[in-house]
């Protein structure tokens, strides 16, 4: 590999562990694994969809709008309240055991996160997890008004860092963030947390993980 | 509604049973449903993700690829001559049984497939089942090279019959595919054969029917 330079974080499923909401919907139903599931799924695809209508809302509407439907499909109801609490959920989610001390290894490198998420989403995240001081850059999609897998996307990490794609290693949980990271320049690891088979985009990480306390430095 | 001077439809689950792939995938799962319902999610992905991130590979290469994916995301084997036969059940694709009667009924005023699939696919498909002397404009996104829900593959639909978007009637099963016809510019019907909640995309169908014989001429 490249001597890396700098690294280039996903934020949902990455850093943050989407599924921390499931404690929320506990409220609404006796499943909430599924819930959760099914949120996430229609959340990603609302992403690609809105991107290539060329319709981009932020990601704050369009995770609401996936709340809405996950719960219409999965034969749910939930007042405005209960609706409000799950959607709350997501500005407060837990990051998983390993980001801390993971993150504070690469210090040294700048070390930024780019994200679908709204910039308000993502502060509240990282805050909430005290993971500000580990992060130099936290870069939202709004500022190109699309989603990832676009390019124009991508080019913000080196854009932010000035730092050259080639320079920086990627790092996503998402399959299909990793191929559209790979497609665009960047080094990248596959931190594949779940064992998901790869997909089928015709480009693949450098480097596979399980968590990233073995990202190298 | 304004008068209709011409009817565009969706290909695969409008016309189409997707799901009729199902017996060729006896031969290597006992539940072919499920490998078809995942290998019919995924292909959809694979066409909203090489969109955006703007390798177009066309529908052939990507049904392949979703399948690939499917076989090995539920643990199983497959020859290459099974997957084959796979692959070439889309050629032959079932069409819904009130498909000829209803393009029947609408003879007069011009009626399109605008279809994801490939060409050949597209071709195969229409001839397999009868349907060529009820369709007078078979069109693929390939023209455009990009996918369903892009504006650039709607537009076809009016620059192929000569009719403008808003005196066309669009039909289609798939809600994300209405939500993208409505943002056009469409009229559209949802043939919601599965009592589908519908998607939360911004844009409502004009008229929901659960089969085709239910069009309005």
């Amino acid at each position: 590999m490249t001597p890396i330079r700098g690294y280039v974080f996903d934020a949902y499923g990455t850093l943050f562990d989407v599924h921390s909401v499931v404690e929320a919907g506990r409220e609404i139903t006796s499943d909430p694994a599924t819930l959760s599931t099914t949120w996430r799924q229609k959340q990603l695809e609302y992403t690609w969809l809105r991107a290539l209508m060329g319709a981009y809302a932020d990601f704050w509407v369009i995770t609401e709008a996936a709340l809405r439907y996950a719960i219409r499909r999965l034969g749910l109801t939930a007042t405005e309240p209960q609706l409000r609490r799950l959607m709350e959920a997501y500005l407060s989610l837990a990051c998983f055991p390993e980001v801390k001390p993971a993150l504070g290894r690469l210090a040294g490198r700048p070390r930024a996160v780019l994200s679908n998420g709204a910039p308000a989403m993502l502060a509240a995240a990282v805050a909430a997890s005290g993971l500000t001081t580990f992060l130099e850059h936290v870069i939202s999609v709004d500022r190109v008004k699309t989603y990832k897998p676009s390019p124009l996307v991508y080019a913000l990490g080196p854009e932010a860092l000035g730092v050259s794609a080639g320079e920086l290693l990627f790092v996503s949980s998402n399959g299909w963030d990793v191929a559209g990271a790979k497609a665009f320049g960047y080094q990248v690891a596959w931190c594949n947390r779940s064992g998901a088979p790869a997909e089928e985009l015709g480009a693949r990480a450098d480097l596979v993980i399980d968590a990233l306390d073995k990202l190298p430095r």
